[in-house]
Parts: C-alpha cells; structure tokens; sequence
C-alpha cells in the first residue's frame, strides 16, 4: 500500500498464476505504478502448477482499470481471469433466494409438507379456492412483471438484462414491507401474449406490479389485466410516481399556503408518467391543469391522433389556452416536469406565479438543474437521490402492495392511492416540513406502516377489501 | 388434561369467546367431554369484550373434531372461529419466502442493487446475454410448473389446488440440493398456452421441472419446450420416475446376479410413467422388454391408434408375443407396475422366472400388496414411504437439477439420465445391499453429490454443459 487517497471505486482483478513462470510481487507493484492501490489479497485457488488469487483494488477512475489490465498482460505467466467491481459482485448469482419457512429433517417433515400430507391442503382449497389466500404463498406474494422494453434509462434492453433490475425490486419489496416478490422477466413485447402469460401465472400472486412496460402498450396490459384479473394489478411507473408526487405536492402546498384547487398546474411531458401524474391530481381534488407536449398545450379545440392526449385535453385546460411551455407557464403556480432534462429556463420560472412550486422529475437530468433554479422557486424536487426533496416510487410501492394484500384487496383503485399520497405527506409533521423537507426518506420506517394503514381504511371504505385485517 | 393415551393428531381450536356470556372452563370440560384432550392454551387477543384463544388439542380420530365442534356450538358466548391441524398450520401464508442475499440498509446500498448502479449490471447484461446465468437468479433458479391436470392421486383439481405440492417440491429442491425453486401453476390447460407461458417467462430461470401435467399433453409440452429452450427442461412425472426406477434395478440386478442385457421385463401400464421406464431401461440395455396395457401385449404386429403405443410397440417384444399380463409373466425376470393396484396376484409371480423382481409402483395401492407377495420374490419394491425399497423421485430430482445448472447444461439428456440412476444406486456399498435395501433413503445426503458429479461429466461427455464447474 503507498498511501495515495482516492475517492474511486473498488475492484476485485482475479489473476489466474503459472506457478513456473509468474512473480506476484511483480504484478502488484505493476498494478501499483498503474494507479491502483492493493487492499487485500484472498488465495481462491493453489495448486502445483497454477494458482488464482483475487485481488481486492482501488482505482481512482474506471479507465484506470484498463490500464491496469494492460500491464497485466505484458507479464509472463499470469492472466486477469476477470475484473468485478463491488457491485457486479453483489450481482453474482442474482438477488434473491428461494427460503423454505420450515425446514425437512426427517420422514414426518415431509410427509406433512409434501406427499401424502399435503393432498389434504390441495382437497381443501379444490374445495374452496378462496382458501389459496390462507393456504398458499398467493397471500404474501407480488409478481414483478416486465418485458424489459423501457427499462429505467436504458430503453428496450429486453428481458434478460431486465432481470437485476426486477430483483433489485423484489429486495426492495421484502425489505420495505415483509412482502415477497418474484421477477417474472418476459421473453415477448407482444400485448396479447403479455396479457395472456400474465393471467397464466396469476394463481401463484397476489397481487400483480407491471414494471418498466413501454408506452402505449403499457396502457391496455394494465387495462385489460385489471379487467380480468381478481387481484390488484398496479404499474408502478405510472401510479407510484404519481402517488409520491402527490405526497410531496400536499406538501408543497401546505408550505406556499395554497389549495389544490385554486393553483394552476402545469404537466410537461404528456407520456405514462405524466397522463397518471394528472389523473391523480385530478382524483385529489385540482382543476386546473396544462398539459404540454411537442404539440403545446393540450385543448380540447383540437383533436389528437394519440388516444391518451385526445383523452387528456378533454379532461384538462378548461380555459382552452393555447401556446407552448411558456405561455402555460405564466402565471403558473405548479410546474411539474416528467420530460427532459434541461427543457426549463430561469426565465419560465420568473414568469411563474408567486412562490412557484417546481418538480423537475426528468431522469437523470432534471428539467433545470436545482442549483440554477433554487433562489427562484419556494419548493423544489427531483428524481433524483442527491438532492433534497426526491420523488421516489420506493416511498409507494412496498407500503400500497402491503395494505392491499392485508386486506386481501380485489384492486389497487383510486380511493387507495389517493390515501397512500396523504400517508406519506403525513409522515412530516407540521413543525418538520420546510422546503428542503417535503418527502420523507425511504428508510422512514413509519412510511410503510402509514401508508399500509390508510390503503387498508380505503379498501374496506370502497368496498374492494375482501378482509379486514387484524392490527 | 386427562392422562388418556391418544395416538391420533393434533388440532388446534381457535374459540372467540364473549367475556360476559362466556365460561371458558365450561369449554374445555366440553371439549374433554367430547374426547379431546386440551395439551395446551395460547392467548391471541384479549379485550373488554371478547378474547380470542387457540386450544391445540389431541384427538384420537378425525370425526371427533366434529363432535367437539357441535359440543361448543351449544356454549353460550362460545364461538369455533376455526379448526387447524399441524399440516395446515404449516401451509399457513404458504412454505416458502423470498430472501434478499443482502440487506438493504442505506443509500449506498440501494444505490447497488437498484438505480442507478444496477444500470450497468443490465448494460452488462443487454451486451452479453449469455452473462444473465452469472448475474442474475438464473444462475439457480428451477421453474416448478404445473397446469393443475394430473395432482397426486387427486387428478384435475386446477392451479390453485396444485399450488401446496409444487411449493412442497420447492422446499425439497432447495433442502436437499439448494437449488432454488419457484411454483408456477398456469391457470389454463391448453397446451399451445402452456407451452407459450412457459417459454415467455424462461428468462428468469436456468431450468423447468414439469409436474402432475395430464398425459398426452405433457409428452408435446416437454418435446417442445426442449426443443425451443436453451435450458433444461425435465417432466419429473416420467423422468424422475424411470431413473430412480432403473436405479433400484441395477442395485435388484446385483442381488439375483442377472444382468439387464439377458433379463425379460414385463411394463404392466404404458402411460407417461411406463414409456419413460421403457426408454430408460432400453437406454441402461434391456432388450427384452413387454410392455402390457388394455388391449394386452403390445406388438409390432398390430397398429395401434395411440401414438405412444404405436412407439412402443415398434420399440419392445422382439419376440412379437401376444396375450395379456398372465402370458407376458411367464418366465418373466422382472415385473414394473405403473398401473392399477391388485391387479397383480400371487399366481402371476409363481409363473415368473426363479428370483423374481417385482416392482409395484402403482400408488397409493401398489399391484400387489408386499405382505401378499415377500415370500414369492426376490427383491420387491413400491411407491410407498412405508414400505422397504421406496421408488421417490425426491432421489433424483434435486441433484439430476442441481448437477445440470453447475454445468449449465442446455438439457439433460439419456447419458445425463442414466447417470443419475447409476449414482442413485452407487450410494449403497455392495456389503449394505440387500433384499431390503437396494435404494437409499432420500435423508442420504451422498446421494445428491453423487448424482451431481455424474450428471456433470455425463452432461460434459455428452456436449451439453456450457460451463466445467471447479469442484
């Protein structure tokens, strides 16, 4: 070790060595002059011939890997079998694991978990299949469901490079809210196969979280799997971004001292996120939204090609304005961004209303940077986690699935949403909330629990809940 | 409690009682009365109003369940919420969970297994597909999947009543080969469905166990599910059944002194099962093998409607004999039964070569009982966990998987399948073999390393595996 600081990441270089003819000590000083800095050394491997060693390594940049790697090769004897980094090695085998909830020591073990025990479970639910809620993982189990065709930024990767980000959401399912969720990666971007495929594997869930699906095909699945299915089916990009966002709105509100019904908002990117975003602020209570696309603002005077905007201009700008961003931003006391990055200006927000609300979700560059827009607006948020005031859907989704599978409920409808936006603006008492403090951090643990209690209440009240749970 | 010695189950009573009206000493003394024998009390709630307990009682037989129920019907304030017993408590939410491989306690570390890290996990994924097998669940991840069609001996009883085995199956894969399993039960019986469901959610799996799928169905299932996967897939129904089979005959074999080559077989049953055990034992070199069904012997020299029979008779009885089961026993070496129980009787066994074989397999009643049939036969074997010489398929499964994803096998294939049964039937050092101990048990923990290891050079010999695993 030679001291030097760096702030990089860690890899791990596994060197496969010739025990003839390599000299490890004149690998690691190669991997030191190359910038890297050796933090440990496991022995994985020895053997008369050849040994693999897995060196643990900081680099400053990732391009000092490759320089590293270089140096390798020139030396006789040893070959860089591969390079992790920490989180490729969180990656190694998947996520999750499949854990028995008891064990099978002997002979009795499984006769009672298996045959010929188990017949007796299967003649009781093939009498009542309702008892599938009691008697079977359905009543704890989420199924993530993508086709990998519009995966976080990286767009249609397809259902293979889809998976770690289905089982990051599984962990994310079962740490946030005891809910066990399985990634169900599908090998079709067909509406109707995906429909079909889904529905062929429901009786093992309870409940359904479609996931990074592309626009427009997103909108039936969700539709039709509704319709069809006796479960809730809820697609996260749309509804639990619009749920956080509407948590921190209530919020946002409470410290601008306005109402939901009196301020004008205006939506900019009419896609999923942004036709759910409306439909929500809708449902709580606004009436006076502008959507605004390539087209400009939305109107009912016109008549769209696009189903979802021809839907969303009759349901919105009731004065029918016309223009572009600019022209619905003036006078403007919300804006709310699910576009692209930079597409705000200084000079929207200064034609703003007073004290303008700005959430600039674009993703991973906001609308306007928050440094360039901060001394203007009274609150704003991002998508992102390095800012204050991040609209994530881990505030939702892990709570909202909790309460509806507690309450065996039939849906995840309207009513519930809206409840679990006002559980997680509950969160923040009124003596916390400030303007960077509008949205509670996902490791609150009283996020879950709030939100599962509200999304119950709605349930029962609107007659979906097919349970009503215990405390 | 009472002292009466009862060796019958256990139930657990939970009684919601009303504290004004309720005596719950009155409850217990009925509960006795009616010949249970309270063993133990739990409080669940208690409130102002009413308490709720669970009583787990004794009782000598199931009927006396009911007549403790209408016993307690007759209490005022008394209320039978439900009846448990041990099995069912243990299904109780299902048996099995999801478990992260890593906690998620901080920002760092949801910045790794979600966004906006994971992103390159999926790049990685999206450039080299073949990399899903070591970053994702793939890498051990078994579809258990059924249609419901063909459950125990309990037939069609559909999905959801299906569910309890195939998490059974589950819990075995990861006891005794931690293999990870997850149970997909499809809600349709359409084989052209069945077969797109299952290829539409291969990504996330590194093999496919097909279960209790209703013959013929399950023969163009699995055909074309190998053909169109590039992971194994295996119908253990047919599969498992045939090699542990053949796995006790090799050990039975030993024991008479006769080799497979010279024997003649008699198949008494040609479904799923008996054609499975055919090409088996063709495969480990029988040559001599009847195969009896309905319409008696099968044979070349006539057409049969049913494809299966129509292979069948094209591929045994080189002699072309014709008949029923009485003329395919005479001077038969061994006998296998997948059919019907009683159907074989003492007479049949008496015209059966010296040290006869015989395997009655069918379930829960074999072909004959072993008290009727022990003094006539050289070795005998049955289906039964009760009996001596137990066919289970939980022999095979885990490590015929558990070998095949080490080496990522593209399919587990005849020399993978043989195998399997030679390492099943290696387990026992030939000083242990003996009339009544010519399988292992499945608690013998040699015998999943031993059919991993030969699977894996079987699977290497023969081209399929994609990997050489270190030891």
């Amino acid at each position: 070790m030679n001291g030097k600081s760096l702030d990089g990441k860690t890899i791990i270089l596994r060197l496969e060595l010739d025990t003839k003819l390599a000299n490890f000590s004149r690998a690691a000083s190669a991997i030191e002059q190359a910038g890297g800095d050796v933090v440990a050394i496991d022995v994985i491997q020895t053997g008369r011939e050849r040994t693999v060693r897995d060196l643990t390594v900081k680099v400053g940049a990732a391009s000092m890997t490759d320089k590293i790697a270089k140096a390798l090769a020139e030396l006789p004897g040893i070959r860089l079998v591969n390079v992790s980094d920490r989180t490729f090695l969180l990656h190694l085998g998947g996520k999750i694991a499949i854990a028995p909830k008891t064990p099978i020591q002997n002979r009795d073990d499984l006769s009672r978990v298996y045959t010929p025990e188990v017949a007796r479970v299967c003649t009781a639910i093939h009498e009542d299949p309702s008892k599938a809620f009691t008697l079977t993982v359905k009543r704890n189990m989420v199924a993530v469901v993508s086709d990998g065709s519009a995966v976080l930024g990286l767009g249609n990767i397809g259902p293979y490079a889809a998976m770690p980000v289905m089982e990051g959401k599984a962990m994310l399912f079962k740490q946030f809210a005891e809910v066990d969720a399985f990634p169900i990666c599908l090998d079709t971007q067909d509406t109707d196969s995906i429909i079909a495929s889904v529905k062929a594997i429901a009786p093992a869930f309870g409940g359904i979280n479609l996931e990074d699906i592309a626009a427009p095909r997103c909108f039936e699945i969700e539709q039709r799997l509704r319709e069809e299915l006796d479960i809730p089916v809820f697609h996260d990009d749309q509804h639990g971004t619009a749920v956080v966002l509407y948590a921190g709105l209530i919020n946002a509100l409470k410290l601008v001292g306005k109402s939901i019904e009196e301020v004008r908002i205006v939506v900019c990117g009419i896609g999923a996120a942004g036709t759910a975003c409306t439909k929500m602020l809708l449902a709580g209570g606004a009436r006076n939204i502008l959507g605004v696309d390539r087209e400009g603002i939305l109107s009912a005077d016109h008549t769209y090609a696009h189903p979802m905007w021809q839907w969303y201009a009759e349901h919105t700008n009731p004065d029918r304005l016309h223009g572009g961003l600019s022209e619905a931003l003036e006078q403007a006391d919300v804006f709310i961004g699910v576009s692209a990055g930079g597409i705000l200006s200084r000079d929207h927000i200064r034609s703003m209303a007073d004290q303008p609300i700005v959430f600039a979700m674009a993703n991973p560059e906001p609308e306007i940077r928050p440094e360039q827009a901060e001394e203007l607006v009274a609150v704003f948020a991002t998508g992102r986690s390095d800012y204050p005031n991040q609209i994530n859907n881990v505030l939702c989704f892990p709570g909202i699935f909790r309460g509806a599978l507690d309450c065996r409920a039939s849906e995840i409808n309207e009513p519930m949403k809206l409840a679990a936006a006002e559980a997680i603006a509950s969160v923040i008492e009124p003596e916390e909330l400030g303007p960077h403090y509008i949205i509670p951090s996902v490791f609150n643990q009283r996020v879950v629990e709030e939100v599962r209690r509200r999304v119950i209440q709605a349930a029962i009240q609107s007659g979906v809940a097919r349970k009503e749970p215990r405390e």
